[in-house]
């Protein structure tokens, strides 16, 4: 008995992986509130409906072992970056260190992948955007960038900062997603490769950084070009 | 027999509309595919579990009456504010009549709104993201903005207008599903109103239109910063 545990393990270990993959796939194409757990272990081919509860605990652990799965290389590329940015004043190196670990990452996955796809569903839904958020967003890499820009940016009010920090997220999320949609589905995308995409991502990202703001409470009193 | 008819009628027309609201309301919260039709006519409380199938046909019909419920008001302010803009040779004054015709009408809806996070459920999921984009972006007055955007920017490249409109397009629905969900849920916002909160995507939106964009050919051929 005692010689087959680590066959045994070794097979709890293959059907955990190939479980975090399947429910990676299904939460990427219908949402996570959407899967259930019995769908994540029937699509996995498990005879045993518990099959998730049995490997992971709550769907809420799946989310996390699936997020983690990814968040390991992207974080190495990040602190590589940084570290090789170190002290720069130039806007378009902090945004690389922001767009490229990910971008580098689904690159790397080749087509089709689902992370970009998954963390665009799971940033959407009440219940798991905290923990996808608390394990990617709440990265010290992550908060260095922010403050490297940030840093770059002393004109903008922190309400204004916050809002580009957001806008940044959603347009690199879903960018990303997009894309990966796309190349699976075969359709067309303005850009040929996940290089590209990421050149194009930096591009506009600079600007939006740089843009002007438009106090708010000058437009509330009326100084704003009028509406119709 | 006859004299009730009228009375009838209006009670499926009530019916009808109830139905559209729960159903808005579910594709916002768990996504299209993810909510079954008998789903929507258990919630929206009717007896007959083919209720929705009795007054819509399809679920693709059904998303149709969402989004129709909702694109006249929109479709009429963007071609007032084109109108009153009209030869305007100011990027935020296009970018405007891009991003106010929504974010007035979610402003007029109040909170909790649906339809914000509706759209950007529905133009993620590939079965009915057609529907939606034939209905919303293929508005003749949403192609008079594109190019009139384009016009102010003919230094771009065809593939990269194609890019940033794609990526107004994500940042202009994502940023209001983002703010819907957290009005909704009584969370932190950067802007204090849906006025406040298009000034925000205007501006931004102007910095990424206006930024200079890489020639990817170059970045193929090293040219680009060397990266690490």
């Amino acid at each position: 008995m005692s010689s087959s545990r680590p066959r045994q393990a070794a097979h709890a270990n293959e059907t955990r992986e190939f479980i975090i993959t399947t429910a990676e796939r299904l939460f990427a194409e219908e949402g996570v509130t959407a899967v259930s757990n019995r769908q994540v272990s029937e699509s996995a081919g498990q005879a045993n409906n518990f099959a998730v509860g049995y490997h992971f605990g709550t769907k809420a652990d799946l989310v996390l072992a699936i997020v983690r799965r990814h968040t390991p290389a992207i974080e190495q590329r990040r602190v590589e970056m940084l570290a090789a940015i170190a002290g720069s004043s130039d806007l378009r190196d902090w945004l690389g260190c922001l767009v490229r670990p990910l971008t580098d990452h689904l690159a790397s996955l080749g087509s089709p992948s689902w992370y970009a796809r998954f963390i665009a569903q799971a940033t959407t839904e009440p219940a798991y955007r905290q923990i996808v958020i608390a394990e990617t967003v709440i990265s010290t890499s992550l908060q260095e960038i922010i403050e490297g820009v940030s840093r770059l940016m002393p004109v903008l009010p922190d309400d204004v900062r916050t809002e580009r920090s957001d806008m940044s997220r959603q347009l690199i999320v879903h960018t990303c997603a997009e894309r990966e949609r796309a190349l699976q589905e075969g359709t067309a995308t303005p850009r040929a490769t996940w290089e590209a995409a990421a050149v194009g991502l930096i591009d506009a990202l600079v600007g939006l950084w740089r843009a002007p703001f438009t106090p708010t409470g000058e437009t509330k009193h009326g100084r704003e070009r009028p509406r119709k």
